[in-house]
């Protein structure tokens, strides 16, 4: 089973290391990292660098594809060499996947179009206009199409897919593998549990969270 | 605040990347990926290269450090440039932290002599050796060492850190804005709660996962 990730300048690394990290564990799995060209692609912060070890033209026939967000997905939403590759890989994929607002670039890509689908919490109204239904689950499987809540949620995507394409025993061995039993420390990863005052802020910063 | 971010052939890309999402959130943070020299450093699986933006004569005197492990980890523990570089920055850091078997490379530098610290649960029983006391809490705050179990737990460990560093609120900000809402989709995080057999079969792999 082939995993491609796809890496564009300005994408969050969370959004595509949490699924890599537990995807690369199906045996027999061989992930690899998609870029425009080859060669490195920073991420949002300017801080880190993803070697992408291929160029979109070597990856036509991937079985599973992650499509993470950050605020360089923006960037991409008139179309763009990236969004032609994932309409164009989808058509042979066995799973088309997205974290965080790397579900708009499926919806970019009119793949959504009729279908439930997440994204960040702050992108959620976004998906309307691209043809999907939002929804608040952390992560939506709709036929084909999985969609990941915002950035930390690509790790439960991923070991959900592990479990519908390889089996629960599978997807349980990774969990323990990776020793995810998870301690969030506060009651704050989600709109619908986090301080009323905090959800505010962070909606008040939403053009510098996720870009444009 | 400047956080350098340690990585060696071999690291395990979730132990890296984790804490960073996290840490590179403080407001005015600097985070550094930081390898022997410039340039990109392969994971555990080969699939993937990080970009080190710094080679280890370049960063002097971060404030946080954060060691990953992964089964590269292995070929520092009899002495390496990278354990040299741990034991010197960690003279002047504010925290000096691992995820993973990055404890055991702490433990290689002298750092955790007469502490509690944890590591992946397949090699608590390393620690000792290194004159830690091995403690299977996810995060371990002893001092300004703070040690975190295997793999994801590197999240949990950076929020409690900011938590410790900046406050409250900055942590609950921060989990909201990477929606770290878990859901595990198995009882399987941890040797306590996964199934004896599952437990079993992967102890059997353990120089398979932890390498050597």
């Amino acid at each position: 089973v082939q995993i491609a990730i796809a890496l564009f300048e300005g994408f969050t690394a969370l959004d595509a290391v949490g699924p890599y990290e537990v995807l690369n564990r199906i045996a027999g799995a061989e992930a690899v990292f998609v870029g425009e060209r080859r060669g490195p692609v920073r991420t949002d912060t300017g801080f880190l660098g993803l070697v992408a070890d291929a160029g979109l033209d070597e990856v036509a026939g991937p079985d599973v594809v992650v499509v993470p967000g950050g605020p360089g997905q923006v960037a991409h939403m008139q179309g763009s060499a990236v969004v032609d590759w994932i309409r164009s890989v989808d058509e042979a994929t066995t799973w088309t996947t997205s974290v965080c607002t790397g579900s708009l670039l499926l919806g970019a890509a009119g793949l959504l179009r009729g279908r439930r689908a997440t994204s960040h919490w702050l992108a959620l109204d976004q998906l309307p206009g691209l043809g999907a239904t939002p929804a608040t689950d952390r992560v939506v499987f709709d036929g084909k199409y999985v969609t990941a809540a915002g950035v930390s949620s690509g790790i439960d995507m991923a070991l959900r897919l592990v479990e519908r394409h390889v089996g629960a025993e599978s997807a349980m061995a990774i969990q323990l593998g990776i020793e995810y039993d998870p301690e969030p420390p506060f009651q704050s990863g989600s709109p619908a549990k986090a301080p009323k005052d905090l959800v505010a802020t962070l909606t008040a910063l939403k053009p510098f969270i996720l870009g444009g």
